[in-house]
């Protein structure tokens, strides 16, 4: 298992926000919080317009935090070269988040030439229980060297 | 297999834009095109908010979409009185989309007492091939009655 | 859409007994009943070691006729070269299926270079509802040409 | 969270061998090791019977690791009332498995009145990597009570 990242929270954090600029469309998008050998962590701050009757949280929000905290973490770890593709994601909902930030936390099981595989537990933020239990696989294109 | 519907595809958009106004945030939501035993069909209309690098579709639109179509089949067949609750949702992505409206049908593949269960094709409208399959389980509340 | 298969049924079953003896362990395996374009279908015949509490049929057993179905309609479609690795499988199981052959419908929804991804749908035989819906990933090694 | 089991291992392993007698078919089948709050811990013996080509075990041995695994947890909390039923189960393959042990890990995010939802991670005997990650949905019938 490797000790350390190939990118810094900030570079990820410059790289998706020059090729995701859409993230942040009508209000604030997802932050990294930390990244680290095989994981990174995301904050998704409460924005109304991921709000749903009875006051819970959108699972398309719920989605692109999973996704974008996958992605970081395979940035992260094999660098700004790999435009990985996302070819399957399956969510678990467990529980009704309230009004109020997320957080994911992604960690990859796998990172092989060809796909990574990984998962992110969503919470609300300061709380224990799982919201959403998610599994991502990205497809790595063929590197030129 | 039930051969009418419960609710019309009028009265199903009337439900959905009542409970779900944040579905048409930032530009226009989906619409119901059809319902019918144990299906639905839903258009997304291009807006550029769903845009991503590269020209195509992103994920959390393609997951509301779907989330919305199996949720519009469940109450075009189960009627207004059932507040089903989303437990799992799986997507393979196949292709990207370009950018255009997208198209998902939505069949479900049973409808029990307490458990809803179906699947979504999605495709770029009067494209063949599938752009995503996305599959869902609902959890449907006790009836009182 | 392809409208010939590259091998033949006869070449597709020889070759999964070849590499796939124990299929047949403790009782007979399953059994292709056609391969076409993108699609193949398999029956498992019924066996006692398949059986479970109340009279119905192993989750196992419904796995492992996806997962052949899957990988015969591959091998049909782009011949022997290719040992596909299963990367992602996810079942939802609809209704209990009796004491009887199961018939498992494979298609695939894309065969590209590095990726395949299909559907199965597994019924009991003679019956219309689904018992089971599964989706699979398979990732295509790199061949040499 | 709870602190203890409502049934002790022993009591679960009774009951399965009891229920699930074809688990052991043709060869010994998964054993528990221990079951806590929330978790179970199964063994499956290397046997021949789950060997495939290239030396490694089949996807459904490890399915059936991880069912009975999920299962063996929801017993050892709600107790043997409840005769719960897998929805949905869903395998991302990370590496193949060599010829040995294979050690389930389950662990439920969610117990709740209709729906438990558990994740299970599998490993060879010994080793760190996961071979295989898996998510299961279980439908707990209604209580008479």
């Amino acid at each position: 298992m490797p000790t350390e990242t190939t990118m810094s929270r900030e570079a990820v954090s410059a790289f998706l926000d020059e090729v995701f600029p859409q993230l942040h469309h009508g209000g604030p998008g997802p932050v990294i919080e930390a990244v680290g050998p095989l994981t990174a962590t995301m904050r998704l701050p409460y924005h109304e317009r991921h709000l749903r009757p009875g006051g819970t949280l959108s699972g398309p929000a719920m989605m692109m935090l999973a996704d974008v905290a996958l992605y970081a973490a395979i940035l992260a770890n094999l660098g700004p070269v790999a435009l990985a593709v996302t070819t399957n994601l399956s969510f678990n909902f467990m529980r009704k988040p309230g009004p109020g930030d997320l957080i994911g936390e992604a960690r990859l099981m796998k990172l092989g030439r060809q796909l990574a595989v990984g998962e992110v537990l969503i919470r609300s933020d300061g709380a224990e229980d799982l919201v959403c239990h998610a599994t991502g696989t990205y497809a790595i294109p063929p590197r030129k060297n």
